[in-house]
């Protein structure tokens, strides 16, 4: 199975696979310095929350070597996107490491290697979830572009696929920046998994026709009390997953737990230009546009969440 | 307020709008026979229910005038699309005519204008639902280009406007053929009223912000139930509308009641290429796809429906 790295660091120098180019080419662009690595996360160069994490702690141990402002460059990323916890998670414990005296080239191969090893552990405890012909829904991507290695929602579709489980994923195209068609629907395409496109219209549709037998989506936030910020449109999958009967299961690892923010409607959304609606579809010049990157799936519409210490139902026990 | 007229029969000719070409250019094709008529419908050239039913009976009315096989004409303006009741209902309406000896051309000229009066009395009784400052939600295109005159959806819009009531409409985009962004945000902005595109995926995530005090869809077909077959996507709306207690509204006329099916479940749901979905957005070469064009809301998630007699809670009552 060949899964996509989305970041590379090797010998102190850094690339990031610019994902805005997939699946036409697959395009490493070097980062030379933090400012280059908080650019590249806010234009989606790099995604997801793990993800824009790992950058992060490399963009820290490229100013830490350079002898670039530590702080400056803190800043610089965590301002990049506002929503997903990894990232500010990431550059506070790269910080802490700098504050420590520590060597922050090892610190960001830590985190990276941390994440494999979480990746590996939620394919392992979310496989037992796939059962033979069964049918999965996912949206966005939470796959080996968004993490490391075997990515969070994918983790369990790879082990699964892996131990020879048939099964089939209907992959939400996932508008507006369409990371299930353009990502999720690519990396399965590699890894062999069988696969549908649709539409995101479409999910209720076919969890009416008992064509859904579980949800895994990824997430960007966990608040204390489990509530989930996730790609846009998640909740609404959330809630037509309760009304179909069908289980709605969260992958992520710790760093996504956020327990310093109480619920869900405590986190900033952020809210993305017009342009990623409106270009290239047919519309009226000018028309107003409202672009919320995420929301927020309340607690109470999560079935599980498939974390490195196994799948557990309650926020309490992670 | 001007208001695009999708169908145009002037001294027996038939000249059709094409919109898919909206909304950058308004052109319209003449339609020389029930065949081309047929194709414009399977082609989305025409589309709304209560449209599609309109073009047929002046199809029927050519095949008349010409002398054509009615029986012929028929069965291919019926097989175009097999979803909307309206299409076969016009249909039947001017087969029965012809058994009679009536005139098909005043038989078409009845059907649409009381297409025209429908709507003009749904919106007088839908614009009772439209507070002042208050913000409604629409999916797809139920307006002017769907019908006649008002629209369904769109009539309480145009008749509350023209009262000077101030609010807002949200526009779903409505993937994959994105009748929201290319028709009803056209026609709103031609009418001059105040409204927001969105993504179909952030329509939960503005309910649960308290942004959409009402929602009001368009139908294709309600069945004996009041189960409603509409455009796809529409089903999750009504089950988010309902899990942030938003009202959910259920605009059209009569011929869209199909009391001779029993429940949704019993509708044939047009499946449609997978191009409409895999066109013009980035994904692997090959992709499957699933692209049914319509889906089932069930009747218990209906507030009321919106119709020429009056806004009603009860299909019984319709």
């Amino acid at each position: 199975m060949t899964l996509p790295a989305p970041i590379r660091w090797r010998d102190g120098r850094l690339w990031l696979l610019d994902q805005r180019r997939l699946p036409d080419e697959m395009f490493y662009q070097e980062q030379h310095d933090a400012r280059a690595v908080a650019h590249a996360i806010r234009d989606l160069n790099v995604r997801g929350a793990p993800a824009i994490g790992v950058a992060a702690a490399y963009a820290m141990a490229m100013a830490w070597r350079h002898g670039d402002d530590l702080e400056t460059a803190a800043d610089e990323l965590r301002r990049a996107r506002p929503t997903a916890v990894n990232l500010s998670w990431a550059v506070d414990r790269m910080q802490n490491a700098a504050n420590q005296g520590r060597d922050l080239v090892e610190e960001a191969e830590a985190i990276h290697n941390e994440d494999r090893t979480m990746c590996e552990a939620i394919g392992r405890h979310g496989a037992s979830l796939i059962k033979p012909r069964s049918s999965l829904l996912t949206h966005c991507n939470a796959g080996a572009l968004a993490v490391s290695h075997l990515g969070t929602a994918t983790a369990p579709m790879y082990v699964a696929h892996d131990a020879g489980v048939p099964f089939h994923v209907y992959v939400d195209e996932t508008r507006p920046v369409l990371q299930g068609s353009r990502l999720t629907s690519w990396e399965l395409s590699r890894a062999g998994i069988d696969h549908t496109l649709i539409c995101d219209n479409a999910a209720a549709h076919l969890m009416a026709g008992g064509d859904v037998d579980l949800v895994i989506v990824g997430a960007d936030r966990v608040t204390a009390n489990g509530d989930t910020v996730n790609k846009i449109g998640t909740r609404a999958l959330a809630i037509i997953a309760q009304y179909h009967g069908v289980p709605f299961y969260v992958a992520c690892p710790s760093p996504t737990f956020d327990p310093t923010t109480a619920t869900g409607t405590d986190v900033a959304i952020e809210e993305r230009p017009a342009g990623e609606v409106t270009d290239g579809i047919p519309t009226v010049a000018g028309v107003k546009v409202r672009n919320p990157a995420f929301d927020v799936t309340p607690a109470e519409l999560v079935t599980a969440y498939v974390t490195e210490r196994g799948v557990l139902e309650d926020i309490g026990d992670a």
